[in-house]
């Protein structure tokens, strides 16, 4: 997974520092304070208690680290590694009041990342024998969305737009606003900076149509199934122009989605990639 | 629902905070700079494509005030409201830009707190004709604990511990180190302060009978499906001492909640309330 | 004074940061920057100035380590330690220039941290002899609670509810608002979480007589002298069910402190060991 | 009291924040939300329980701004206004919830403030007869100096110098560092901003004749009686050269300070007034 | 100037906060608040002392409701506005010590946003008579990108890449890391996310035709002058592809501008934008 | 260069975190990420490419620090270093994501900072055959006052007041508004705190007249030439009582500085060293 990033740790510390605060509040973990002698050290392993994909493994790291830098955390198994029920993902050593001190925290983010991942490889999985690509939207954690993102990448799925600053995207609204597609478009076409791409979402083929002459570089395809897809394919290949990336969007789910790689589209954006992925189970044990 | 709390801005702020700043990058909203005019106004409705029970509002509030205090948000459905397919669950009107830019940030907010009031209240309604109750756990996401212990709320269900700071949890981790769970609670006994309350999990009934002797204010009956916990009750209503509440946690889902709260326990706690909850869709539309 | 917690760092440092930033203001030490070499180092040496006990040592490290992590801090009496006057606390080494800028700000947390226990203590020796127990109020220095929690832990005392979201307290304005003491303690007892503790202040016997048979975890006596106490204690032991623990509060003073702990009470609780507590006389100084 | 400043809204939130954020941990205050209708409003009255000088009430009113900007607080008796038992000083009106979940954060400001206030003042009184002047240290509480000063001036004291980068003083340290007091006043007056004062302390009269001829703009006689104090007067009015103004410090209290003040000097500097001063009693009640 | 945005306040108001604490130091503005009586008000008027474009308003406006949200901040010359020598830009009228306090804040927001955005004008009139456009880089200040960038915009540039993760730049330093531009290109066509533009920069023609059959978007040449850039544009021009948009770059000045732009190419970009805009004169004035 | 100060790093801190985190956005580098392997090292070489005073290379240090602490980065050229084009000035070694992914920051730290020392330096050069000294403003950039007053340190000048806490200067707004300078003068004399220093502004000769019998620190001759400022230290030298420093502001240039230094005075301020340095040009190149 060469292509994963290392994240600046400026940009996921505010996250975990949040984290840490909620879990501390004022006095930290009075339980381990009054039961764990102040010297005390030990060696524990997380462990998967599932099948799937790793995620979150910087922020876990990250986590021990703010908390006390004497931990020592060795990684076994990084993001994007597949594991099976049993393995350890990684060894964590040190303060036995740190070790559990972080501990809900770092599973809270490996579990949720690791979700993610996993179910993103499902998909994945499913459409690995078409051209089509699958891709995170914007509906993700508040406050989580590099890390979500991330997780989405060592699953094996794309990015999309990061933020709403980094890419136009022409949606329902903003045609109804800008008063129809053309004039959407031919504003867009003269003003927006050359270091951006421009999509564009169409709920009809006749918008597509319409769309095509403004060499947008993306076709955002809402709401299709497999049959109006193929015909959104077919016009464009038949368009004598810049050909845009093809992406399909709306309701898809791990039933649907291999009906709709194979129509020949680029790109499907999931939103339920993030908002709906739910936890991967892994443990803290005394025991390898 | 009256004793959903308002939490105070202080304490959700930094989360919306951060959400913003992933989703605006360093410039904003650059589709919206370009295409909608910088003194449009229009008036849009926050409508439910499901059925539950709305939570997140608050934090949804907060984010539009902290873009655009312009901008005029009604609630018409608060947290805790349950809602149908098509129902307009708030109002908001102002400056177009403003109402776009704000419009991701606060519908990942609403979805996913009330994904987990609607989770919580299928829950609640399984075991309604027993006296238990349902409660949250601190598996939630990082960063987002005070809303969806809230939303837990507003689903009907009990928010446990906050924090590591607010009550006493002894577990299978701190009764090795302390070696057992007889020494772990005399130790406990001498020195916790007398506003937290002290929980002890058990996994056997053996562990419990030690444990009651030193009137712990709970017990937590790790793993036990529900012929154990029939005999564990059986064990607490024979001792000749203060009564604990008595916790069952440990894999609960929908189908097995039912026979576990038909035992006569009083607290049933399950972390896939907030860590394995879907999104709720909600749509901010144009049109009643 | 094993059970004395190592606050998260995460929990302290912005206490810290801003102590260092009121100090340094745009341009950090001009005197030092003027008169000391950058390369000279030093060995200088904390020294109690009196008799008591040490507290706040945790921050001291940190704020040094915030400046400048080359710094080498040596605690020789950490925090719970009894001092005289002339004794060495700690020894620090490193850069004169790091040395003396955080040199304020360090013995400003030493100093009242050391003040707090040490008045701690004297309340605490004029009780041994009873089964009492002092603890603090949330009548702490804005900002700084987790720190003075922990000094007036270091003196022998107890820390009380921390926040306003870890125990349940009904004073006398809820009462008043609730419409009277049975009905606020039904209230509570149908709703609180079962991780909560319930504590109810009472300013009348008939009032406690009124309170027992809620059987709330905690009760709270108000400004009652001794014999009032004794009464009170009284009046529990004679009740048929749960025995709270009885808490006097108000008004509690080095000379009263002692009548009112052999009453028979549990918990004697004193705003002034945070808001009234003065400095401990700490120095830097060049010489052991 | 009209050179009292308003402190810039920017200086004071963040202390007013970690305040909060200490006071309502993850859920805000678990008793009013349970106890109070979410819709209740009163009326409640800041009364002085003791005679003094009230400070802290920017503070005040920025801790119930920032928790519900709502709430109507009213204040009689601003900062520098002398009360005595009885009188109310701010009446607050607003959502019941939201007057006491600011309550103790206000109180803690108001408190320790009026209590610093109210011991300048009295130094201030005994030495009315004198030039001399009382000004504050850098003593201060670690994250609340500006807030302290300011009590400082409100009780009729002087603020001194505010941080390590907004004068020069030379102390000890300095002058052993830097091979003599001649030595050290060379080096600052050859490269000292022409923006800041200067100023030396000196421990012997000794020091004193050789500090003179660098023309320093303060200096600060250290630990010196009355008597010392008349003589070092005597050399600085037979100087043949610019005066300097004349403090004193170093263990001043309210017995010495008139002794010292009838001296003849400038400035009495006293730590006490932030480090030692002890909470000035208020309350927060329901009837005038 | 219709498409300059409106920036969250969430984006600029950590860089506006930062500039008033480094102004305020501890205590504020210790001159206004012994001359200026604090009920004292005034209007006083924001003048140009220059000719020049308008940029900054929105930090400046943002700066006076920090401080004091009474006062009120009428802008007369928006952001993009045209201004000659006497214009009045803006008015403001409130507390005196509030007007004093933000002003020399918001003067050095808008002396260097409005010195930004004049001498962008100024490069943008040199070559209107061409299709090429002005465009800014990542040699911004730091800390202030947001508003250099929107400074850039009113003086009628483009904006380019706003950060390091919303497009693709491959510079010499990659390619020599990668082996060579074919290697670097294929790699980054295989893998980049469908929603970033990919940028690649060569510095001879050679580099130019090795480049255009992946397609990037846009080609960067660095340091050529208008012959080799002549050339350039012919290759382009007799590529049988898809076009990418050609950007030069390097050394660009007001006398270099016009040749450069007459080549045909589409963007020149110019670190000298941001990082070496002088100030533009703006006065905070008592008449019209 | 020994009176340089090194900043304390929680001074610098927040301006660098700004400026990475508008940097990074929500991803990070994604040209690296995809081009350059996780493990790649290398050593590269911060290099000069003009003639001057280096400047702001402990920002550049922490920006590294802050994103990879394994980075490894030798400074060769120090802040206050002259060099010429082609010099060495530091030597950065690690991996080479971190490397590319600070270098844009450090740069912009370093070619802001090395322009205003380097500014600076040929004003100094310009007047160093008199005795005045050449001093900055607080015309800064917002949020990086403490490095640019630092960078007109290394380069020879004077910072003079860091903030409006620090010093009390008198203009003609507070002169207008307190009803002339002697009312000004005299309200100052009896209020200021003994450790500021006092500057007043006069336009004319007659207000320096009038301003002499006040004493205060520095008189400001504000926008007059070499004649006035000649006459107006001749008045000083002929006045009986202290002399004030003696400062000359407005409109200072390169070429009329030496003019006005010539005349007696003792400081020259000059808000163009900040606001109106240009860029120095720094790279980041493969071989030395």
């Amino acid at each position: 997974m060469s292509k994963l990033p290392l994240l600046p740790p400026t940009v996921i510390e505010p996250i975990i520092r949040l984290a840490l605060n909620e879990d501390f509040g004022t006095a930290g973990d009075v339980t381990a304070n009054l039961l764990i002698p102040e010297k005390a050290t030990a060696k524990l392993y997380f462990k998967s208690r599932d099948t799937g994909i790793i995620a979150g493994m910087q922020a876990a790291v990250m986590t021990y680290h703010m908390i006390d830098p004497s931990v020592d955390l060795r990684v076994l198994k990084g993001d994007g590694s597949a594991v099976t029920k049993g393995d350890v993902i990684a060894e964590v050593e040190g303060s036995v009041r740190s070790l559990l001190m972080a501990e809900r925290t770092a599973l809270n983010f490996l579990g949720r990342m690791s979700g993610i991942a996993t179910l993103t490889s499902r998909y994945v999985a499913l459409i690995a024998h078409t051209k089509a690509k699958i891709a995170a939207t914007r509906k993700t954690t508040p406050g989580l969305r590099a890390l979500e993102k991330r997780a989405v990448l060592a699953g094996g799925g794309n990015t999309h737009r990061q933020s709403l600053s980094d890419a136009i995207m022409i949606k329902d609204n903003h045609i109804a606003l800008a008063g129809g597609i053309e004039k959407a478009l031919s504003q867009i076409t003269e003003n927006a900076d050359h270091m951006v791409r421009v999509s564009v979402e169409v709920d009809t083929l006749a918008q597509l149509e319409k769309a095509l002459p403004f060499a947008p570089h993306v076709v955002l395809l809402d709401n299709m199934g497999p049959d109006k897809l193929r015909k959104a394919v077919a016009i464009v290949d038949a368009f004598d122009g810049p050909r845009p990336t093809l992406e399909a969007s709306g309701g898809v789910n791990l039933k649907t989605v291999k009906g709709l790689a194979e129509t020949g589209i680029d790109i499907i954006s999931i939103g339920g990639l993030t908002h709906s992925a739910t936890n991967f189970d892994i443990g803290l044990d005394a025991a390898k």
